[in-house]
């Protein structure tokens, strides 16, 4: 699996016209080698010449790991006391690529594209993330798999969390139930745990509180977690002992909204087309100016990745791509309605990996 | 506290003769602004003019977040169609910034960068990292007394990981036990929660698993949460039912290193001073070659700050700096040991903010 995806780079590479790739973001090291790097501040690079084989270069601390998780024949070390740049120094010509173009990473940090140009000078450095992307975005049966499995985790994480709701709880105990459940149904890293109620719920990214839920509030739960490296994101919106007309309108439309942009999902169709489907039929409703974000991103390896579901993106959606639908009305200092589910593009339409959840308006 | 703040790093700017910072790390936003952004792939910048007010350019859905909570007037949104190139286009004139210096921190992304270069060809861009370290490398009282809570919600934490310990139970069934009173004891973010069992704990960054603790086992438990944004960083080894010879002699060895490094500690000695006294007392005990990792790292409001304490950095330790020191030895296939706490430099020595957890060799 990591040497066939490992050679479709060098393809796409031959295509694009560059030397080699200098992957350093942890999750596509991830996906090309298996090795599960814990870089935190340090360098971890995967240098991948199109003509050539791979070579990895991370901290000595790290070596063991490398040698047990990839398929990485040639794994170079430095110390913490060394820092990377004489490695890089030794590397980069021994690999013929002290001039050409290399390929990174949009992420790559500017501490690192600094220390490229200091040890080859006349390399040319371009971002060539779409690349790598391209190979990303189109997942395989098994990966597919593994996101409905992640689906099924979160979903347990989500009613735990549901049925823990009550008058007088912190959003803070209500979101440790539901990383409870999680981490005990196979769920491994929980990217986020959001409860947000009340006002709070208007904060599309807001922070789970210590605030005791009250009568009347509507209370967001977006969850997220892995499972063998694969992520869910699954959002539902509940209302605490009482819905009020405006809560069962927004949550109305904002759940038409949701339908109406997983019907649009099907291969030909343009990611702004998605997007576009929620959107207008928020603005019909009159919330327009409220629904402040994209209609969803990617998703896979990592909880935001390509492509986006946005109203400017013209990428055409392909069997295999992954990502989230999420519109949302936010009525600042008052509350906020999201619906999330995650999709997988079949050959004729779509599939929703999250479905076993209800999107039925729910009073607790 | 924060317009404290700014106005230093503002001097400071003056000093290296820049034009503005340009702060888009997430903890660098916070402590300059106490606006937690939740950023992931977007853009979220504060541009700061050393003569001149700050803008925060923010991604639409955080706008009222921003608002709520940091004291910066000046705001500027775009959407997620948008994105934030026609944005810096307005701005950057605005602020004079279409020549002059931009300080940028080193882990601004590449896609960033190449934003930048778009929207001001002449603008010469410079990694000036070290100025917001210099800033927020001494830390206040207040900052250390909330590092000191961190570490007494670690530390229980560890201690109920510890008796949760027996044979049979599995890494991450152990690991859930320390998440869990972490949580309930106040803990916010846990960076990580490593429990390393047998072969696995000779791995310095291993990754938790469904591996059975077994007797005879050396089990490392490393963990790492916050208390109001600050961190704590602690690791303990213990020992399953029996400890043999040679464990118990790396352990002792691992011990009298991390006690000679934190009697190092005080104003005026360099870094390396206190990683050398580590290193020279495992290389003497004949383990040198297995000390693969520098002997701490800077804690603060992230898991791995500056100063780094490594054997080559000259660094002067001040009063108010605040880091791990966590040697360890590492052998390959069998098991590993290592012991961290977290220290502040104080006007004569360093006090030991994990002080109240022991580290007498535990057999359990």
């Amino acid at each position: 699996m990591f040497s066939e995806r490992i050679n479709k780079l060098k393809s796409l590479g031959e295509k694009i016209n560059i030397d080699a790739f200098f992957i350093t973001s942890e999750p596509n090291i991830f996906y090309l080698t298996g090795f599960k790097p814990v870089a935190i501040e340090r360098l971890e690079a995967l240098i991948l010449p199109v003509y050539g084989e791979p070579i990895l270069i991370i901290p000595k601390l790290e070596e063991e790991k490398a040698t047990m998780q990839s398929h990485i024949k040639e794994i170079r070390t430095y110390t913490d006391a060394e820092g990377p740049l004489k490695l890089l120094e030794e590397v980069l010509p021994e690999l013929n690529l002290t001039r050409g173009t290399l390929g990174v990473e949009g992420s790559l940090p500017f501490k690192f594209y600094t220390l490229l140009k200091k040890a080859a000078p006349k390399l040319n450095v371009k971002d060539t993330s779409e690349a790598v992307s391209e190979l990303r975005m189109i997942k395989s049966k098994y990966e597919i798999d593994l996101m409905r499995k992640a689906a099924e985790i979160v979903i347990r994480g989500i009613k735990s969390g549901v049925d823990a709701l009550s008058v007088g709880k912190t959003e803070l105990e209500v979101s440790f139930e539901i990383e409870s459940t999680i981490k005990k149904s196979g769920g491994e890293h929980v990217a986020y745990n959001m409860v947000l109620s009340g006002e709070n719920s208007a904060l599309p990214h807001g922070i789970t509180s210590s605030r005791k839920i009250k009568c009347g509030d509507a209370v967001v739960i977006d969850v997220s977690a892995t499972y063998k490296g694969y992520f869910a994101d699954i959002t539902r919106t509940i209302f605490v002992k009482t819905c009020n007309q405006r809560q069962r309108k927004i949550y109305n439309t904002v759940l038409e909204a949701q339908t109406n942009a997983i019907n649009e999902v099907k291969p030909g169709v343009r990611a702004k087309d998605v997007d576009l489907a929620a959107r207008n039929t928020i603005k019909k409703a009159g919330y327009g100016k409220y629904f402040i974000h994209r209609t969803g991103h990617g998703l896979g390896i990592e909880v935001h990745e390509e492509p986006s579901i946005h109203a400017e993106n013209n990428l055409i959606l392909k069997p295999g791509m992954t990502f989230t639908i999420e519109p949302g009305i936010y009525l600042a200092g008052e509350f906020g309605v999201r619906i999330e589910d995650d999709v997988a593009v079949t050959s004729s339409g779509c599939k929703v990996l999250s479905s076993s959840l209800t999107k039925e308006l729910i009073v607790v």
